[in-house]
């Protein structure tokens, strides 16, 4: 029987307040309006940023709502004047859309899309309304994704087609913290040939932005973790040095410069620590080294740096989503991948299913974690 | 009597102590070395920077010392080895040297040069010596320049032959303040044609960030001044719009973020204050603005933001002399001021004689004074 226009039950883990576990829940997503696509969620990831919100630090975050923004699915059905997707399609939810048409889209300078910022923000779709019920109550979408359900709607623009021939449970990665990583070193960035790099952080980003420089032919990648586990991972990736901050004697920024005489060429903030990215652009090369954060800091949390590393030719920059556009540049990082060119598999450390997804919470938070899949359709 | 080979007693404006007036002193300047250069100095501006560092709140000002780093004169001879300039031309002195053998000179990317930075530092030549004397002790020198003397020593490096038919009370100002807001502008920023763009503080370097700007075709050029009489000088330079931020009521940045349909798409502070740097850089422009350092903020001073700024695609950088480099590209800010594209004679407000050099800097914390420009010769 079609589900076509009407509304769908399903499960989907809610977050009905901050700081509290997850509830799975029978919720009822509404059928997609005009230019809104609902996709049946086969596979999600779990990243820092919905836990960061869940846990009440983000003064933007509100409740209830149906966290998650790094989901693979299927197109179920689409809304009236949709034509970049069709039902049957595989596709990844975008948290940074791309609508081609705004003046982000038109400028050529940045892959941020203006066009549903603000109702984004607010945690609805386009017309201000939501697609999400629970027990009579209105949930509100979460960064234009809301991927923790087993059906989400989102607006056309925020949704790309991929290749079935790319396994969903790894697609949905490429929805956040790879490609995020990937192309702050490749698009943002630029890393050039010889190049030394240096990557602050090796979680899931940290480990491709390593991608992203191996790919442009960095010289010297140089990772640095406090966890001294992440060498193995790092140096799998390609990192050339691995370097634990708390085993050295002086500031990070100063070994660094001493050690690469004078500086990096681009440094990569992949942790949120204010402290860590002052230390990053102060590890640059004098005259030219550029430094970009990428890590969400927490609410409040300010960087700071004497302009006199500025003055003297540092560059402090930053990017989201890496700087890619996620309907134009996403299906390339797919072949990438489908040619052995990216890794994806690799990052999959852990799986859940729905039922278990406060364990994916769980073990994000311990040191070897690096990614963890959610199957959302075997409960 | 030929001077060449022997130490030359002349007339110098010396600072013997910090917090003190300039002591007019006659003092002895040594034969230039292999690789320098004596330099008969004909004019000098007096910028911010001697200032700064006579008022004893640079850390690094060391005493006592001879100041002045913006300076036209003639050569009177060189020591061993040098190629670059020959007795009898017209030059200008460099703070920022020009190797063009050093990691720096070579990289492509920077105009600063590496090569004597550890001795000008220290207020000595490249051979850890002074080639002045007075009173029995020696004096230092200053940003490898010293224009406040009648004949100075520098680098070989550090000096730029130019066409004796620009006029030497123009050309010294192109050794610091018009060079450093033109080259901002036109090489750092790369400022494109109807790009809009603010610039903070309408001095001299301000007003030569409007002249970059103009060149490079720029749209809107908002000029922000507390001073209002700053107003009709921006104006004269081809600022479109002028503002008066104690004028209005809100956050300078928010407003120029209003008023120009989410921000500037270059911003240029030259102010030296690090609370302006911080609005420069949050009034451009989300996804691409770019804002550029170009003021020396006090010792200690730190800048800070928010790092969601950078996240979202704002850029902060800096530079030194414009980015300019100066033995390659001096002269052809010359052809540019001969032929009537680069404004300099405008910027003159006062003039002095040596003798009357503590007028100079009286008359440079006064509102209506741009640049000051010293007659070294006639006392």
């Amino acid at each position: 029987m079609s589900t076509v226009g009407k509304t769908i039950t399903c499960k989907a883990a809610v977050a009905w307040e901050a700081g509290k576990p997850l509830s799975i829940e029978d919720i009822e997503v509404g059928a997609p309006k005009a230019h809104e696509v609902r996709i049946q969620i086969y596979y999600t990831g779990v990243c820092h940023t919905d836990a960061y919100t869940l846990s009440g630090k983000d003064p933007e975050g509100a409740f209830p709502v149906v966290l998650g923004h790094e989901g693979a699915g299927i197109v179920e059905s689409v809304g009236e004047g949709v034509t970049n997707v069709k039902p049957g399609d595989h596709v990844v939810a975008l948290y940074t859309p791309e609508c081609r048409e705004c003046k982000f889209c038109k400028s050529g300078k940045t892959n941020l899309c203006g066009k549903i910022r603000a109702t984004q923000g607010k945690g609805v779709m386009p017309d201000g309304t939501s697609r999400f019920k629970c027990k009579g109550k209105d949930l509100l979408h979460f960064m234009g994704c809301s991927t923790f359900s087993q059906y989400t709607v989102v607006a056309d623009i925020s949704v790309v087609a991929l290749t079935d021939k790319a396994p969903m449970d790894r697609t949905c990665l490429l929805g956040c913290g790879i490609t995020t990583g990937y192309g702050a070193a490749v698009v943002t960035a630029g890393v050039e040939k010889g190049s030394n790099v240096a990557i602050f952080g090796a979680g899931c980003v940290g480990l491709s932005v390593i991608q992203g420089a191996v790919k442009n032919g960095a010289g010297r990648i140089i990772v640095v973790d406090v966890n001294s586990k992440k060498e193995e991972w790092a140096k799998k990736f390609g990192a050339t040095e691995f370097i634990n901050p708390t085993t050295i004697d002086k500031p990070i920024q100063e070994y660094l410069v001493d050690i690469t005489d004078g500086g990096l060429d681009y440094t990569f903030d992949c942790t949120g620590n204010v402290g860590v990215m002052r230390a990053a652009l102060e590890a640059c090369h004098k005259g030219w080294g550029e430094s970009i954060v990428i890590g969400v800091a927490a609410a409040g949390q300010e960087i700071s740096t004497r302009p006199f590393q500025l003055v003297t030719g540092r560059v402090w920059k930053g990017c989201a989503f890496g700087g890619i556009k996620g309907r134009t540049q996403l299906p390339d990082l797919v072949d990438d991948y489908l040619t052995g060119k990216l890794k994806v598999d690799e990052f999959i450390t852990h799986r859940k299913n729905l039922n278990g997804i406060n364990e994916a919470f769980d073990v994000m938070h311990e040191g070897d974690c690096i990614r963890c899949v959610v199957d959302m359709v075997n409960l």
